[in-house]
């Protein structure tokens, strides 16, 4: 049996006394290079450029800009705004930073560093930062697990962008659940769909399955359900960018399309996503807006253009995946098979 | 209304004055350039290196190639068998060579050219390349108003990969359906999967359609599913590279994928090949071979690696649509619809 560890050596969003090291992402799989950040500012430009992303790691390295503004003796709530401006579409930046707030707001009053008590202010801020990043990859860890006791000895299975170390505070998401399935025998090799535009697939969950020593082979995304008719696919397991209270999910575009192509060949659909993740106030996923990016993206391919000049496209980033074509959602309080309104409410309350 | 030949503008082989010229399809969009053929050599040579491509497409320039080779009084048989290995797997390229090869055995005996007879031999090669290029071209038309007949005044249409001008005589086949159903106001938008790896959708299609002013998007493979369900789109129009006996249709990787969105979505589905692609020999789709390439085409885009050193890939070039899910076959011989064994065989007999 392999261990665990073997399979688990990526951490892309490291706290190293008083500075702040992100694994350049832009830059994988070919280079691999740190930026340091010393400031909120630098922070907020590193999430702006991609430099980090994934929701989870977007939160966590926010947390730490405002460890990193507690430090310099700048204004947290302006720290916090250009934080919360960095991306301001990700629901776990918002999520990371109210909970910096709160602990500010609780614990150190508004002349704290007026009366040269900074030192305390910045242990807490950083205390708090710690337990962001660490429950996250308890969270992780525990999803693994939950995930991969659904899934049967030696199967074979299909992932789409990446939700992985990159992508969290470490072991990831639904990338957790196939280092958790490899490392326990239950996943023999693993499928990973390129996921056009930005490639996540083909630049970073190749490159982290390579790097942790889990078989996998990539595939374009339009071979997906041919794979499923001529392979034995057991599951699909994707991650998710928000969960509705019914349990409609929002992930990368071409999820939905996976979901569909799952149920017609009888392979199975799990989600993977932290609790902060679903969003009970959003009743179903007609009610979650799909951001389209600039068409741009589809005209060109590692900055070479593809497409002729004047051309139009159709570019959105996500879309929702009902509830009916999912088998499991995944979270670390526990596993609702084939949800729905009320096995979400048991789980995740009003 | 708007004149069918406003947009059908493009022709890329071309017979001009004893030589071939080819539209090198390598260079589009961003650069028109013509290679000449003189030889039968330069035209297998322009097949194995994609300068022209397209099943029908590749045909035509082979048929020529021998009338090339007639020409240069070279051994017939010797340029045949060059031509016929250009591309292995294109079934158009063995039917025009059988062709020109049953001609040249009807009508000039073996010794046509030692007897200096060799003027009537061009002459006979050449009208029988010339009747196999405009016999594709008519088909083609005919197509396009069979299968615009089908859709309903003002449709969007979604088609995957390059079924155009570039891969026939011209017209093209799914491309022509969208000509003549542009031109009739059937239909009012088109949205083009943009066709990973080669990205045939992206760089040809999406060019072919703005040069003739059809209203065109651009999609990642990825994303139909996404807008059958956002937007109004009535049909799927694909081509094939072979229908078996049964309707089962091999086309590029990713058409299988949409015929299972279109039915979940109550979007109908049409495959459009002239006869020529039919295989009464092919009993199901079980029984034909898809053809694995190299997984290196997934790890570079624009010449530009993407993928870790090392990776594994798994890359179908084709994948089979069962009979279940297409609409329609539209042939110039008719349209089938809910094809299966019983109406296949009433068109295109045993």
């Amino acid at each position: 049996m392999p261990l665990l560890e073997h399979h688990d050596t990526i951490r892309a969003v490291v706290w190293n006394d008083g500075v702040l090291r992100l694994l350049d992402q832009r830059r994988l799989p070919f280079v691999e290079t740190w930026l340091d950040c010393r400031s909120a500012d630098d922070v907020a430009t590193a999430i702006r450029d991609l430099v980090v992303r994934g929701a989870p790691a977007i939160g966590i390295a926010a947390a730490w800009g405002v460890v990193l503004a507690a430090r310099q003796g700048v204004a947290l709530d302006a720290a916090i705004a250009t934080l919360r401006a960095a991306r301001p579409t990700a629901v776990n930046l918002m999520w990371a930073l109210d909970r910096m707030h709160a602990r500010i707001v609780a614990g150190a009053d508004a002349d704290a560093l007026a009366r040269e008590a900074r030192a305390d202010v910045i242990n807490l801020l950083a205390r708090e930062a710690r337990a962001i990043q660490d429950e996250d990859l308890a969270a992780n860890r525990c999803m693994g697990e939950l995930g991969a006791a659904l899934i049967a000895p030696g199967s074979s299975v299909l992932t789409h962008c990446n939700t992985g170390s990159l992508a969290t505070a470490g072991f990831g998401t639904a990338l957790g659940v196939i280092r958790a399935g490899f490392a326990s025998g239950k996943i023999a090799q693993v499928y990973a769909g390129e996921t056009r535009p930005w490639l996540q697939g083909a630049r970073l969950t190749m490159w982290e399955l390579q790097r942790d020593g889990i078989p996998a082979k990539l595939i374009a995304d339009s071979a997906a359900a041919h794979l499923m008719k001529s392979s034995v696919v057991q599951w699909v397991i994707v991650g998710a960018d928000r969960i509705a209270a019914n349990g409609d999910t929002a992930n990368k575009i071409g999820t939905y399309q996976l979901a569909i192509a799952a149920r017609h060949h009888g392979v199975k659909f799990m989600v993977v996503a932290p609790s902060s993740t679903v969003d009970m106030q959003t009743t179903t996923g007609a009610d979650i807006d799909i951001e389209l990016r600039d068409p741009a993206e589809l005209f060109a391919v590692g900055g070479q253009r593809t497409v002729v000049e004047g051309a139009q496209a159709w570019n959105p980033v996500f879309d929702v995946t009902p509830h009916e074509l999912i088998d499991a959602i995944v979270s670390e309080r526990g596993v609702i098979e084939r949800p729905d309104c009320e096995r979400m409410r048991a789980v995740f309350g009003a």
